[in-house]
């Protein structure tokens, strides 16, 4: 990075200094701009095509808006690179997602430019209005302005709704920034996204004009005359159908546009022209992901986040996996994919992740029975306990940190009425570069209160096929398997699948002095420390695969507490409330009271960092595991 | 209830005997539907003015499908009386929302006719689409018709939008009946409601039809021959926007009405008409709610559930509370306002629920400070975060049931951003004949495995009013207090309010011989329960009151766990991960062991009833916590 390079850019150090340069000036420096993010992403990797597509937009909105005293809302945080880099975080960008760096996503935290978080889509509306009423409503800051920058793909969730919904009603200022490329991560389907392109090609004011032409030519009125009349009706009735036939027109919401997102200074004319009228708009931009760079504005699903790439070719520096075990989620979609070849009755649904759930490999194969229902994943469990409700077992795949938005859905839709919908829960505990607002901490806590459900989570790949095997079955309720980001322990993982008893663990390893009780996969950092804890210390460490937290092996947990004084247990997810507690729960229920500790992501939000990095500070790698093992033995 | 009063739905048993019926008897039979629903309510108390909106849509529907095998989803069940007395549970209705009696809602435990779970808004077109696919990729079962009967109230709830947004992208053939009466509990203010009113209203064709008349008229055109052409002109007009300008057929969503949704004998005509259309479909169909009983058209939020009533001359028998302690809710109404009038910084929050949660009270002295978002809330959340995020202190009110359709802005929104959100729970705990769908059961267990929050419940109405006051400071982050429905302890309800130091319990008696743990206001059966204990035992019970399951108070359980060898932990919520667990996590990190119970829901739905019998049947009442302490006294 070289200030020849960036003449323009590299004298920018917050967004004081961009609104000194001319108009003129502004398409360089949004070359510039993006330039700069092809650069940094080459080599530290990060969301790359969705934040190409928001330069020209965010340059125009710090142009515009005196930030940060105005307030950008970005929803979701992937478009923001361009954001951080104008303010006052261009030098250490090449920090971004690493540990101890800046959030790969807008932060309050991080800097007074980020104005709300904006991890999860489809919250910027409904924080942005709050955020509009309550200025307005005080004496000092009557005149700030707030800008919900949210894309169509984030328009699909029900929040994203509810807050345009409510919109209208009360009095603000807000502006909204509808920044239409009509792709998420993957290709967008939805209702919404197909009326936006319909305001965009003018399907319905095509339709009139030809009706009105037929009648034109009826009348006899087709002739040179005519035609200039037709031009001018229909000139009328297309201004007349933007405003008043609009979805958001009719919610008291002023639509301007569509506009070309890529036009710099024709966006800073406009947004300069419409933001001081008062009262809620929309502001439709028309956007390309991946602009300016070809290879991902051909292909934007697979340049959402790229990974490693030479810039210069376009190629991504894919790291050879031969011999290694497969990511978890491609382990979930090959035996998804198994499973549904010899059982009908399996379905696949994802609420906008074919691809980073792997559900795209069923989908491949059996278009017609996998289902993505855009950003929406109350409606991806409601949807699901539907099909299940008519028969069907649907397969339903969600990260840990996203279910969270169907939580009244599990209860409500699924474990009430029993249903068997298999909750399969990608991503589940640290996550890594993503950071806070998506580790995956909570499920086992918020899963294990409910009645009816399984909570499940396999020690490997085996078990991940087996436990899938077992829900596919349709035997039971609502059944929740859990597993990681990343890549599992095995490089011959395609094991023949058994069902595997409810609500059973097995023992790995006995021994006397101590046991380990761990759930999920973080079991195989369990059992390293084992081993050398064990070499350290002359004694011996049991170590029990509990494989479900609910309902947890109480025969198992008999044995184990008749036989051990001293207990720990390691889970991927919080210790409040999590599986430690379940074997709290047994313990005391059941008189026993060994000395116990629990291993878990403790009680506070953790910051983004590589796994290895955050399992070292919170103490889950090999190294704080044996550390605890180590204290408990010599005690 | 004389069969000669009823001639026609006397003998109707099940919808096939109501198939049979000519189609000039409706009407008749819609009357003696509406009449019996009226006769029962007044006498048994339930949601009145919903249902009796519903009646010809109902005889309707039933009428015109092969109901069970074709399925009618409703949302929510409110709508369903109807319905109920049609599929075989006439003779029953009388045990509606009784202990052991029929549910207040549908529920396919009770009846094949009752297609979907409906206790929650918004999740019939999600639920139904499921089934609708589900049906249509069976062999057996492809011409079965699935029916999603949904308000415009229900309508607001994003997880209603996330099911519309995804009903045109798959093949299906789902009819998605659109009851649109304006109203939900109270009168319904959002932007997806304003759009129907203008469907239905045609402002848009009004106004292309305005334009096209001026322009007629520049062109020389207003002559008798032109207003000919003028109307012939708009009449195609007209129609085309009806088709293709409307947000239904923009999704792919065939879109037909509006049609009056009181006249029986149309409606069976068009749904015929439409039924067997393939594709998606919306009917439209404009109902009043309260129809047919003049006071509950008159004020329809006052008779959404009236309780019990006179028939006759339409005057409702409020019980008197002269003298009576008073609602929880109207103590948290009281106070907000009282708060709220000396510190600005206060805003009150509802989403539907102004009424049910006395947020009414605050609203009428200071409408602008008091925000009825819909049903919608997870919007409530986020939008309470977003006005915190400018300075405001909002006190967003919610029934635990609610919240946990809010889940993940609670986590997301609130949490990570550490704003000082004060969530009011109302109806925590058991609820009552609403049952299983609505018990506030699992909000400790959910809440207290998130960081940065605080999760309180009040003894009484003082401690209440304590608790909101020490919210309404600012000086936390997310801010839980829960309380429960009904009403309170105290006649001088109206204490002064003083600030409660964050995590501290208080003791409310020593004792010698066991210690009881208890949050909120099941502590006070708990109390009457250690006094029958006491003397039945002759020992002594320690009693405290601890107030704050997050954080929890250390120092107290310091030294009540050193000096104490037997605990009962109590809560109104589930064991599993709750209250109880929070002391267990406690103590076993600093190695106390005493024996303890902990008394809770069990991990298993709670059907309806009073909550005087629920607690009896699940050993929370004054009879079954005794029973524990004398167990545990004499062991």
């Amino acid at each position: 990075m070289h200030d020849n390079a960036q003449p323009l850019l590299s004298k920018i150090n917050i967004p004081a200094d961009l609104r000194k340069l001319k108009l003129d000036s502004l398409p360089q420096l949004c070359d510039e701009v993006r330039q700069f993010i092809i650069d940094e992403l080459s080599h530290n990797p990060g969301h790359l095509a969705a934040s190409l597509g928001t330069v020209e937009l965010t340059v125009a909105l710090h142009y515009v808006f005196n930030t940060p005293y105005d307030r950008l809302v970005w929803d979701v945080g992937h478009q923001a690179y361009g954001h951080k880099i104008l303010t006052g975080r261009r030098e250490c960008f090449h920090t971004n997602r690493k540990y101890k760096g800046l959030c790969g996503f807008p932060n309050p935290a991080e800097s007074e430019y980020d104005a709300f978080i904006a991890g999860h889509a489809s919250n910027s509306i409904s924080a942005a209005l709050g955020m509009s009423i309550a200025s307005l409503q005080s004496e000092e800051h009557k005149d700030r302005q707030v800008i919900a920058i949210i894309g169509d793909g984030a328009l699909s969730g029900g929040l994203a709704f509810e807050g345009l919904n409510n919109t209208g009603t009360y009095p603000n200022n807000l502006l909204i920034i509808l920044n239409d490329n009509h792709i998420a991560i993957d290709p967008i389907k939805g209702g919404m996204s197909q009326y936006l392109l319909n305001i965009t090609t003018s399907k319905t004011y095509n339709r009139v004009r030809y009706e009105l032409y037929r009648f034109f030519r009826k009348m006899g009125l087709i002739n040179e005359q005519g035609k200039a009349k037709i031009q001018r009706i229909t000139n009328m009735i297309k201004s007349t159908l933007a405003r008043q036939n609009n979805i958001f027109e009719a919610m008291n919401i002023r639509y301007f546009g569509p506009i070309d997102g890529h036009d710099v200074k024709d966006m800073v004319r406009i947004i300069k022209d419409i933001k001081d009228f008062t009262g809620p708009k929309v502001l439709h931009c028309i956007t390309t992901k991946g602009k300016g760079y070809k290879p991902a504005e051909e292909c934007a699903t697979e340049w959402h986040a790229p990974g490693l790439f030479d810039k210069d070719t376009g190629k991504r520096i894919v790291k050879k996996t031969n011999g290694r075990p497969p990511h978890f989620q491609d382990v979930f979609g090959y035996t998804l994919l198994e499973l549904a070849r010899t059982n009908r009755d399996i379905l696949g649904i994802t609420p906008a992740m074919p691809s980073g759930s792997s559900l795209n490999i069923m989908m491949g194969e059996m278009p017609n029975r996998c289902f993505d229902v855009g950003i929406a994943e109350g409606h991806a469990v409601t949807f699901s306990a539907g099909l299940a409700k008519e028969g069907k077992i649907p397969f339903c795949t969600i990260y840990s940190t996203f279910l969270q938005r169907a939580y009244d859905n599990i209860i409500h839709d699924v474990a009430i009425q029993n249903l068997p919908v298999v909750l399969c829960i990608d991503r589940a505990g640290v996550v890594g570069a993503d950071g806070a607002t998506h580790h995956g901490a909570f499920d086992i806590a918020y899963l294990r209160c409910i009645p009816n459900i399984i909570v499940s989570a396999p020690y490997n790949e085996s078990e991940l096929r087996s436990l899938m095997y077992t829900a596919s079955t349709g035997k039971y309720g609502a059944f929740a398997i859990r597993y990681p980001r990343g890549t599992g322990f095995l490089v011959d993982w395609e094991t023949p699948m058994e069902e595997i008893p409810i609500g059973t663990g097995r023992c790995l390893k006995t021994g006397n002095d101590l046991a380990v009780l761990s759930l999920g996969a973080i079991g195989n950092t369990a059992a390293e420390a084992i081993v050398h804890a064990e070499r350290q210390s002359g004694k011996t460490v049991a170590h029990f695969d509990m494989r479900f937290a609910k309902p947890i092996d109480e025969k198992l947990l008999h044995e184990i507490a008749s036989s051990h004084k001293k207990i720990i247990t390691v889970e991927d997810g919080v210790v409040e409330g999590g599986f430690g507690s379940a074997v709290l729960e047994f313990l005391s229920d059941n008189g026993f009271s060994p000395e116990i500790r629990r291993i878990g992501i403790p009680d506070r939000f953790v910051e983004h960092g590589s796994p290895a990095e955050l399992y070292a500070e919170l103490g889950m790698d090999e190294a704080g595991i044996r550390k605890e093992l180590l204290e408990m033995l010599e005690e």
